[in-house]
């Protein structure tokens, strides 16, 4: 089976990862977390519902954050297409492809797509949103980890080549990918359309669920000192993972849990990815056991996602057995 | 007359800006210059030509230096299209304009269009290069500044409206502009297709010329060791302004000139641009008088820059008068 | 004449550069400027007073802040001693070279003892101070340009051989100075006592007025963000000199003017210099010439400066010809 | 027991933590280690001995890599005293204490003391080394991690009260210390000279044996910077634990093995300590378990160390129980 290519030009035109939807318990705690803490920007907020954005972004949200009676969910991906036109021809394209599509009224955000992929993520499309001042340079608003806006999203599946196949169907470009040595068979499929490496990865796993939902730091330091800035409102036991160094994706990365198990990524070193002789990065699952630096993630990592709220969870076939810490450590002694 | 909007969608597809051609008197010391101090990565170098590329790119070069028996002038600015059949499509797009347009052979790029903007900027259009080894994890070959890529050029003309005209015409749509106050006199215009701020930038002045080529460096921190490095290799009289903080376009910078005298800016702080709801930022001319912070730049930034070889520069018929460096003092004292 | 040379061991035990007194104006404004732009520390305030710390310091205060009907001036510069032994043995070096010393009564301070330098600068020393939280890892705390610790201040006097001599026989050593070419005419000494670079520095001027008082910041980007918080704040036209690299003295640095006219100076780069075998490195004054990289600073920057309340002023024999930012432009024309 | 207090005056002047000698198997892996991957500066070398200095350090030598048939081992701990008569008085404090003491010949050294502290730590110390360019801005020469200059040494020792009363007893400061809960029994103490927290630590353990020396870096981003280039240079392997951020201590750190097991902890983020109202920070043994953020180190981290070459190794009475990451990991599942 040959690696996925992209259809141009696409069905539609998708441009970016845009926004995630997180149920919560307690709004209260999450802005602590997400605003007080690693420095989001409020757009909005009412009792149920709390709109973030990173400190350069000047549509309405990268994050939403909803009070839920039952336990925290995942319960949407955002993605941004460029024109109206476009979310007419994504409508017929998942209908076409026999998917669930179906227009939504959503706050703060223009006319809105609700449709699921090929492999049951719940996602939603909008041309516009409201703007807010991009505060970019607006320093006095800088706090925490000055998070700059939103870069993807991480999903787990057992089926990570129908996946692929599906997005690239869309016009999505595979930036990298990693497979089973000498096989092509997909374990990890990054995903592209913004013209960096990720709008959206896919990874084999028990799903769909949500892996994280990754944002963009200025420089090297805001890692270090998103850490720093967790640890001093108590949410050092919070990072899961990192700082460290990704081999496929290359990016300098730092995991977080947020109070309800949401998993978010702070990262920095992406590389410009738009023209068309770019193939994809190929690793072989076996150059894996080669970091960079650095300790593996804990199990927790690998095995914890968010479940989206609704959809049920299947396990894959086989169960990968990834260099988790704990492996590593076992294996050292 | 209004501000100029966009095409969309494109008469064809241009992705971003790609390389500049200068022409040089010594290659050796444009070499000692660019790559031994600044740390641009070599990809290819013949006894006439240069071919440099930023530590993240993957295509083969976006600086391209050529030994030249006259006076170091400005070649050409080029940019991507993102397939072969948009190369056709721009060149119709030409013809149409009445405008220059025909097939070159360029070394290291695919087939080439040569054309000249309706300001006479002379232009060349390429759907693909040789791919070199991204160079962003790379860290033994990183050095100097780390330059990360090509960003975009800055061009002075007499006729910036019709500049701007031009290219709203061919999909690019304007991130920020600057204004004589109360009025739609534009000044300065700041152009994208990749997303982000600029792709090409014109602002008033004696032209066409070419004013600067820009590169992205990875942290606050470059800017300053981009200028320990230059002084350390004794190029450090060849910054020219900055550090500073650009008022329009946000951006942290710091303006060097060549050994040729041709300019180029480092520079970080760059913000996303992709979602239509995004009206361009005007600034009036009065605002430029309160700088963030810093100094004005002397007067040679504002008046020099690189004639493009053969193109005849024309003034405008006002001249400007603009806050420099000298004027600043003078009316300070 | 000889270049001086330290005493060993010194009549008494002074450890460090301690704290600057400047008379203000307005303390409302001086507290926006140093506390809520720049990040200092506010361990003490009352109706008339102000006492700042740095973030890492455990003492009371570096900078005391004083509201004065008159126009703003300095009033003195601080050292600590060791022990109270040490203040004693210190009054008695003044009384023995004839030189104005006496016990003082200061809040917030031990034991103090007010004093007259040979130059005519007015000093306090003290061997305690009270204590306060360290805030360096208390990183909810941390703003603004996070400046660390006072480092040094810079006299401006008509005498800095005078001067030279008189610290060097209190067991301060030179770590570098500025002479003429071929001469020992010193024109810029820098002196120390905890081990690093400076604790004063004197420099050829009309004085004795105060130049500036130093502060460390943890990391070069800091200099940018001090900058550009300053900017978010209204103070960028306080920014005098830099961001620029120093030839002696080796720092990354940035000169602000407070709203009153005082003169701060961030810094990073020191060495540490503690050895007896580390000869004062000698810069001839045609080396200044050759700057590392950036522009001279401004004329006000050599000239202007904070007097002492009720200290004369006297002029230098010979009036310097500094390179200004004013007269490199006009001989660059 | 109450926590013993610094004799003052000293009866010699140690002014600093000087350099580490330890023996190595193979000085070009040596070499290819500390100078092309991390950065350090060869002050001289021969065929059996590598001399390194950081790259701000004018002296000699921080660093002694001796090649030695047998096994890798720590051979001494070196401070700088500051005259000629301080090294006659250290010789006589050695010998009314009952400690071994001797002149020795050491190469580019000064005359030089051989010692034993009370724990069996074998010591050198000397007035003088000769002197190498700073490399502090030369920054063409600037690379890896930028090792600026040696801070402190930790020791594992079964006798940490012993180890603090005698360095106490030579003038040395407690910066900060652990004990068990509720009692004064030391488990970990910081004791400096230089007016900074560390020149040498000592925390309970299997001892006398080096746990490591550490070097101070510029910037928070060049802990990162290390371990990438670390990675680049196939060392990645070699990081132990972090980057973190210490609790007592407060510096941001990352701690590598060299090729022969011995290790070094980059960090920065040190204060200043010099002023004698400052009293030691006590940290209760229960507060190490609430860490700012991160993991805590591997069991090696704790457990492994350079034995000194002939000194016999002698266990504590009781065994310590470190929260180790196989511990945390264990604790948490």
């Amino acid at each position: 089976m040959p690696i996925p290519a992209p259809v141009y030009p696409a069905p539609f035109n998708t441009t970016r990862a845009s926004h995630v939807v997180w149920s919560v318990k307690d709004l209260g705690r999450a802005r602590a977390f997400y605003v007080d803490c690693f420095g989001f920007a409020v757009s909005d907020e009412d009792a149920d519902t709390l709109y973030l954005r990173g400190i350069e972004e000047a549509c309405h949200h990268s994050i939403v954050l909803r009070r839920a009676a039952g336990g925290p969910s995942a319960e949407r991906v955002g993605f941004r297409v460029y024109t109206e036109e476009d979310l007419d021809k994504a409508r017929h394209a998942f209908e076409r492809a026999g998917l669930p599509a179906a227009w939504a009224e959503v706050p703060h955000q223009g006319r809105t797509l609700h449709a699921t992929d090929a492999v049951g993520v719940p996602l939603e499309f909008c041309a516009t949103q409201p703007t807010r001042p991009r505060l970019v340079v607006q320093f006095r608003q800088h706090h925490g980890a000055c998070p700059l806006r939103i870069d993807h999203f991480q999903i787990l599946t057992p089926e990570v080549r129908k996946a692929c196949e599906f997005y690239c169907a869309l016009g999505f470009r595979l930036s990298e990918f990693i497979a089973a040595d000498g096989t092509d068979d997909l374990l990890f499929v990054f995903l592209q359309r913004k013209g960096n490496p990720h709008d959206i990865v896919f990874a084999g796993g028990a799903g769909p669920r949500l892996h994280h939902a990754a944002f963009a730091v200025p420089d090297s330091a805001h890692i270090l000192q998103a850490c720093d800035i967790a640890g001093a409102h108590g949410f050092g036991a919070h990072l899961e993972a990192g700082p460290g160094r990704h081999g496929p994706g290359h990016a300098l990365y730092a995991y977080f849990r947020d109070p309800d198990g949401h998993r978010f990524e702070l990262f920095n070193t992406h590389y410009q990815m738009m023209d068309i002789e770019n193939e994809p990065v190929r690793w072989d699952l076996s150059m894996l056991r080669q970091r960079p630096w650095g300790f593996p993630p804990q199990r927790r990592w690998y095995e914890e996602a968010s479940a989206f709220a609704g959809v049920p969870v299947r396990e894959p076939a086989q169960k990968g057995n990834p260099m988790t810490l704990e492996r590593f450590l076992a294996e050292q002694a």
